[in-house]
């Protein structure tokens, strides 16, 4: 069987990923959301298991000491990881699986997985952005200038990726996530059992 | 106004990539398509000017001589080519453009726009292929043999390409050949515009 695609959705944060993700898993089933472990106290809403797996720190602590992550990062103090069992078990299934993830965690990732699909959403412009993490409401003034600052650093980190999607009209935006997807299944290098056949074919007759 | 991005169509004679280019077109009324100039005689319900610019040999090979052509090859004893200038204004005017050729001619595109996308057309199998070729039915044995030929040892170009779509359900190939170009608008190398926004954004506040 074929290995499953990994696809990493990462960007500022605030851009609105999450709510992308969401729609996205929504309208492709066959796809697998790795969820994250963080110790970040759950948001109003978020539920243990489908948000995140919310831990504490010396347990994540020693999930990084055993090699337990494929990615892992420090982000406003709080501490977020993608558990590597599960992403290579559905990977070897034949599963694609998408990673949200923020911009630290994805350069890990390009690292030890080069053949993962890089997409960064970015928001409409600053100034959306800024709004979004007001509305969310959860900071303080320190914590909210802290995000900002970073997020317009990581901006920068979009030359590093395969795509970019604005995330202004959602529909529209997730449409172009599918397509994506849809279109690096259909890569050539993705396809060793077509090169085979091509092989075997070409040499017939 | 940012370039627009050239779309290059190929595979075997007899994969079907007339029928997806067709198909395609008209689920997206955007892209412009490139008509070929050509020394083969019309098959029944072909138009000049429409499935083709039908010329002669000479009147051909003048437009070689004079560079007109953004690709030429000679396929089964008839010439076939890309006018070059309708290809660069549309490009210019931000179109996105879709050239329907052979192999050959898709290695010349490849050595001179290398930022073009390039999308094999391959046929389920072999053997369907040659079904194909029968039913088209306008040649004779000798002419059908090479082209049976010339296509299995064409299958073999695939690894040069970005992309391979097989056409065993239309609607499903069309279907990926409308992703490929949605989310090739969405590289970051395509997006200079964003690029150039991220950075001046970057560098506010």
């Amino acid at each position: 069987m074929p290995e499953g695609m990994l696809i990493v959705l990462s960007g500022p944060s605030g851009a609105g990923k999450g709510t992308l993700c969401s729609q996205l898993l929504k309208r492709r089933p066959e796809l697998v959301l790795s969820v994250s472990v963080t110790t970040r106290p759950p948001r109003p809403g978020e539920i243990d298991g489908v948000s995140y797996y919310f831990t504490d720190e010396a347990r994540f602590k020693k999930m990084i000491d055993a090699g337990e992550f494929l990615e892992w990062a420090k982000v406003y103090n709080n501490y977020y990881g993608t558990p590597k069992k599960f992403v290579e078990e559905q990977l070897k299934q034949g599963k694609d699986v998408i990673l949200e993830i923020d911009i630290q965690g994805a350069r890990q990732v390009k690292k030890n997985c080069p053949n993962a699909v890089f997409i960064f959403i970015l928001p409409p412009d600053i100034e959306e952005l800024k709004k979004r993490i007001i509305k969310r409401g959860s900071e303080n003034k320190e914590s909210f200038d802290l995000r900002v600052k970073s997020a317009e650093e990581e901006l920068k980190a979009m030359y590093d990726y395969d795509y970019a999607v604005v995330n202004d009209v959602v529909e529209e935006a997730v449409k172009k996530l599918e397509s994506i997807i849809l279109a690096e299944r259909c890569r050539v290098k993705r396809n060793k059992e077509l090169l085979q056949l091509v092989r075997k074919e070409g040499c017939q007759s």
